[in-house]
């Protein structure tokens, strides 16, 4: 455990050290908003559920004296004047948006600890040299639209206008979602931020992966982020009967998708980093007794080295060419996103490994497989990660759970290395 | 090109001779309700099509002369009286529901030329020892329950109570929808015939494969139905993130479901007879960075022979087991349905035979690897079906089609046949 340089062991009479118990607490409390009833937890982006969440944690901004206002896309963004307000800033951003049933930990807990970092701070009477901010960014897991990353992505300038006619499956549109939140999508390029505005970018985030609990350690260094790929493949064969059209004269749509999902887990194996997922297939008509004339499915794959992760895409991309081919059917790929690894700064790396030691924590420095709204930021400036060990490693699923032990000596880690860059 | 033993080829002036163009007309008509832009139709069983469409036959068998009136599960019975009105009655069926997006000429044909055969004896003044009746079967399909052959099976005494709690896809279940057209669902019992109280049924239907086409013959004298075995499969896994997850680590329920579809292929394949089918499959929970911790995917095996289709479904399931056992999976199969083959009487075919030569038809004594209704009702009374040829073999899809011509001579051999059993 964690205890104080003044050696008292109640954190808040310490004058250096985060509050564990308010953070834990507003992390519970806000693990409320979009639960089910088995613990997980849906905010879609631009739901109610979102909205709601981002209302409470604007209140816990502002409780934390900070200066409050949303961008052009929907960002929340708290704002701690430094000594040189024209200073550039240090952002510690995450995000408060879930997958379909996730965990309450994703996201929500390095957005708390940036607040809790602030709130701290505020009591201690701590003042720095650099304005400090945090960001919550809109619609990090991109379940609704099938597109991730859209508040960083704002922030960083890397948004395209056409990102913004993506659809969810009700056919409303990203740029309409934004407007019946009270937006106006045709000024997101406004929430883009320049270069000599901030200093860097710090996110805390669990790990969601066992690396950190099989080497029986609480906190990680990210050295970089894994590329991430995402495509929506189209098969499209012919429907005919199920009972009177016999085995040989068929152009079954599912049958060759089928084995192209195979394809993709036999060739993300095999490079022993990436990994490969078909996390959503939809057939056509649907009908228990119609074969498939159209199968769509998305594929997801991820590797922290470009040249393996573009390998990996040509491979498995010829093999459902082949498939398709021998088949009689037709294959269509389309590219929903594409973003490179994103490495992290040598220097914050360093930052957060001084801020280990003195705290007596052992770190693991480790690349990330999960994608982060960092992968994003390192397009405006450097970019650090902390992550906290998950329990059974698992995440984007009701059980997904961290200490609050680790998530407090995660946020002092913060702490630490937010004082040490923004002096 | 069929011509009347009256030498005149005008069919309205010849005594013996069905009506080919009001035939065509009315199935024309019919093929307007439920349709789609691209000509497809939808037509599912108890929605505002399917009903529009019975009141629509309703009127047509009216005009015929018929008695109409609706048993208890919904069918449209349209009876015209024998001299003997104590004889039992020579029945004629088929269906006016449809598959998603499915063609017009599936079950509404073989109600159409019921009605035909019945109109031309009143207009040429025939009448029969039998009574005769139409019968249009509801919900013959199944895709909206995800079980076929409804009405028949209420005729035929086969239904269970507990089918009725079967549901949609919105959670209605079929005594909801039944109770929602104004049905008695509690009452289905009464829809049940007695086998003394019907001589034979007889059924005209669109081949919906290749068979004739290949033999380029019009018309099929069908010598029996392949069993129909319809299975809800259920995979179970675990979610996990899709970028932290490494590939051994993983519980992935839609790969392992995939190398099952991959199996229900080759298995089918090599009996070199049945046929096999996935056509509907969903992922849960759907997200495209989620690894699909559960997938539900339908099963649909046909065959003529018992024992092939009975080895077909040992293969697969035991394959399906080993699979889901070397994952660390869950395996779940739910039987929706199981009907075993269907012969057709060697008497009606025989029937059907001299039919077709009395009109110089060459006709081809084949199985039926498509269900119909005639599969339910061969526990009520002996049975035999007619076939008329497809246009590329395509069924259940808006390209099915049949000439004209084929359909007129299909519908001439339904009245000889008609005649000879009704007497």
């Amino acid at each position: 455990m964690l205890s104080c340089r003044g050696s008292d062991n109640d954190p808040r009479s310490c004058g250096e050290m985060i509050n564990n118990d308010r953070l834990w607490n507003n992390l519970m409390t806000l693990g409320e908003i979009g639960k089910h009833p088995d613990g997980g937890i849906t905010r879609l982006a631009f739901t109610k559920e979102d909205r709601y969440a981002i209302s409470v944690v604007g209140a816990l901004m502002k409780e934390a004296g900070l200066a409050v206002r949303e961008d052009e896309v929907g960002n929340l963004i708290g704002r701690r004047e430094g000594e040189n307000p024209n200073a550039p800033a240090v952002l510690i951003g995450s995000h408060l948006d879930s997958v379909f049933n996730g965990g309450i930990f994703d996201g929500s807990l390095g957005v708390l600890a940036g607040i809790e970092v602030l709130q701290s701070m505020k009591e201690h009477g701590i003042s720095t040299k650099h304005p400090i901010e945090v960001c919550v960014f809109r619609d990090e897991e991109g379940c609704r639209f099938n597109f991730s990353l859209l508040g960083s992505r704002g922030m960083a300038g890397t948004l395209q206008s056409e990102n913004l006619g993506y659809k969810d499956n009700d056919g409303i549109s990203l740029a309409e979602a934004m407007s019946g939140c009270g937006m106006n999508p045709e000024g997101f390029s406004r929430a883009a931020r320049r270069s000599d505005d901030v200093l860097a970018y710090l996110e805390l985030h669990v790990e969601q992966g066992k690396v950190l609990e099989c080497a029986n350690l609480p906190i990680g260094i990210v050295t970089g982020i894994a590329s991430s790929l995402r495509l929506m493949v189209t098969v499209i064969g012919k429907a005919d009967h199920a009972g009177a059209t016999p085995m040989n004269l068929r152009f079954d749509a599912l049958t060759a998708a089928a084995l192209i999902i195979g394809v993709v887990e036999k060739e993300a194996r095999a490079t022993q980093s990436a990994v490969g997922t078909v996390g959503q297939i939809h057939a056509y008509p649907g009908g228990i007794n119609i074969i498939p004339e159209k199968v769509e499915f998305t594929v997801d794959l991820r590797d922290v080295s470009a040249e393996v992760g573009q390998q990996l895409e040509i491979k498995i991309l010829s093999q459902a060419k082949d498939i398709c081919d021998q088949r009689g059917l037709t294959l269509q790929v389309d590219i929903l996103q594409r973003v490179p690894p994103a490495p992290c700064s040598p220097e914050i790396i360093n930052i957060l490994a001084d801020s280990c030691r003195e705290l007596g924590i052992t770190e693991l420095q480790m690349p990330s497989g999960a994608g982060h709204d960092a992968m994003q930021m390192v397009n405006l400036c450097p970019i650090g990660m902390i992550f906290i060990r998950s329990q059974n490693g698992i995440s984007h699923h009701p059980a997904e759970w961290s200490t609050p032990e680790d998530c407090a000596m995660g946020a002092q880690v913060l702490y630490q290395a937010v004082l040490k860059l923004a002096k």
